[in-house]
């Protein structure tokens, strides 16, 4: 459905403006346990913030990471999760001028203020100025816009919180979208997809004829492998567990394939390196495992060879790297959001997919209703998924 | 003294050429004890070798690294340690016409073949095609060049072992270069300085008004603040055990000290981060300790902090960093001879040298006789030298 229909429809909103909203969420309350749908009051949004009516959002892993943590600063309950998502515009808080009533957005975990030193240099994307460390709350003032009806505050989740039918989002971490992008497609746009992208143009820099190797083909590595093959790398390894993440993976660029569990006496980045003369020219990690940042690194050539961590790693570890073998000129650098610039970056990922280059719709591999936003869980989680959207308003 | 003049004495090596030569070397026979001078025998350089008379010659931390090691790969005995030298090419093996006898050359441990992928390539200076995994005998053929006079092997050390009247360089690893700069100051650009150069300019790449921090003020990591200042660095932080060494590195640009031994109940990164406004543009770890290479990660700056890894780990421990301060846009990487390539780039320092845009002169602070070559270690182990040049025919 073209998104520019839906934002039509939502053309009264401004009634709401002001008030407090009742409204529909799926709230996370115990670590790993289903989601419970509540109806929860959100406050209107405060100077600059804007309140988002939530058209579709979808489920990435690091949801998962949040929902599953049992250790502070991880484990924060009750909390809406969510932060890829894409919605309308239902009002503004004061100072807000740079979205109003009725544009279609996406909400961005990525904060990008336009005026810190981080956000006016190309090198950085990472906005120091509304620093949010505790992910948890608005940025600009620690507090929470959710309550459940018993008056008890409901928690932020990445500075989005999308499981919900209506979010409170700082203004900074808002990116309007051309309404003429399909509505799912802009919801991958706001997190995963974009992040593999921008991490293998922008940090990687993928260059023709180079090779590639990616651990952990979810929607983040082969979002890796589509822009490296974009960008013209010849060869192009996916690693993961998972047998059938290989062709899924082929759709993407994806030459070859490697099964850990399947190796031998040999380790993954023997297998990497006898493959490639030697090793891979970039490394992505796209999990969120110490083990793997290491076996992603030991498979990077000497000389040039680059690794790029994206995964958040699940248990807090350290990344151990041997110190003898970095001194060959190899690197390891991380990234969120792929070191784009949400307000910029995203426009050209959206023209990109207009223009037919990208190949955004196989990351759509299912969609449910808001009241069956556990059945999204169980296919991430399943493997079954790369991205299951949440349609808030429909009845699938 | 002008070297010129050397390389004009020396027109009458012919006379040795394809013999086995008797001379003089400072022989390390036991782990981190004295060296010892022993007449040993030179065979002739096989094909594509090149033997070197060395004229004078320098004591660098890495000697000291293999001198002190009991344990293997990096503990070999007997040894003819040292690697930074200036020589003149006594005679060739076959197949050599870059360098001739009586050129002055450089023998460098970092090899540049020319011919392979990555001397090719303008990214590495990780010569692949001669590669001596092992570090004591020739690259080509892994056998050696000297023995004692009992007929033992001696090993060699880093491609090079400059501690001895004369020594056998695979080509790959010899430079030739303009007999119109000072011997001393050839020698020092065999290594410690260009890669403190290197590492600043061609691997970090140090911009105008940028903040530098770093960890370990010996010649390396003065020669990268050397490197800094000429780029225009305006903070160029230095921390060292050893607070002389703060009235040293002034000369080089060093514009704030920290001595962590003084700072308290903080760390040294916490210290960093206060001075900087959230950490240093770049770090460089110029000691070899896992502990320094984290403290130096950790004052890196969020959105583009980037950490060089220079120093050789002196116990082959791990690099450990923190999974999600990587994520936060920083990098680390590493680097032998500061990324730069021995055969193009070492000409370049020398002609900066002459035009008096490089200060190399105060890096030389002690000079010693071939004789008295235990002096240098014990001035270096003190912390009193940057670099004490050693004279192979010079009776000081």
């Amino acid at each position: 459905m073209p998104s520019s229909e839906l934002v039509m429809d939502n053309k009264n909103a401004s009634s709401t403006a002001g008030k407090i909203i009742r409204c529909r969420a799926a709230i996370s309350r115990i670590p790993g346990k289903p989601l419970v749908m509540e109806e929860i009051e959100v406050d209107p949004p405060k100077a600059g913030e804007v309140r988002i009516k939530i058209l579709c959002t979808s489920l990435c892993h690091s949801d998962v990471t949040f929902w599953r943590s049992t250790q502070p600063p991880m484990a924060v309950f009750p909390r809406i999760l969510g932060h890829e998502a894409v919605g309308v515009v239902e009002s503004v808080g004061g100072g807000v001028e740079e979205v109003r009533e009725g544009d279609l957005v996406l909400p961005v975990f990525q904060g990008d203020c336009g005026e810190c030193r981080d956000c006016k240099s190309p090198k950085s994307n990472i906005c120091s100025k509304f620093v949010n460390k505790d992910n948890q709350s608005m940025p600009r003032d620690g507090t929470n816009r959710f309550r459940d009806l018993k008056g008890e505050v409901i928690h932020n989740v990445l500075n989005v919180s999308s499981f919900t039918e209506y979010t409170v989002v700082d203004v900074t971490h808002v990116v309007k979208i051309t309404p003429d992008i399909p509505l799912d497609i802009a919801c991958l746009l706001s997190c995963g997809v974009s992040t593999g992208l921008g991490a293998a143009w922008k940090v990687a820099e993928v260059e023709e004829g180079s090779t590639v190797a990616i651990f952990g083909l979810g929607a983040v590595g082969l979002s890796v492998a589509e822009g490296a093959r974009i960008r013209g790398a010849t060869r192009i390894i996916g690693v993961d567990l998972n047998p059938e993440k290989f062709e899924t993976g082929k759709k993407f660029g994806i030459t070859d394939f490697i099964n850990p569990a399947t190796c031998g006496d040999k380790t993954v980045s023997q297998v990497i390196k006898e493959m490639t003369d030697g090793g891979a020219d970039y490394c992505f990690e796209c999990i969120g495992l110490a083990s793997v940042m290491n076996d992603a690194f030991n498979s990077s050539r000497e000389g040039w060879g680059k690794t790029v961590i994206l995964g958040v790693e699940m248990h807090g570890s350290p990344i151990s790297l041997n110190s003898i073998e970095i001194l060959k000129g190899r690197s390891v650098c991380g990234t969120f959001f792929g070191g784009l610039k949400p307000k910029s970056d995203i426009a050209t990922l959206a023209q990109k997919y207009l223009d037919k280059e990208l190949n955004l719709d196989e990351f759509i591999t299912h969609e449910v209703s808001f009241h069956d936003i556990n059945k999204a869980f169980d296919l991430l989680l399943e493997g079954k998924s790369l991205r299951c959207v949440i349609w808030i308003d429909k009845q699938n």
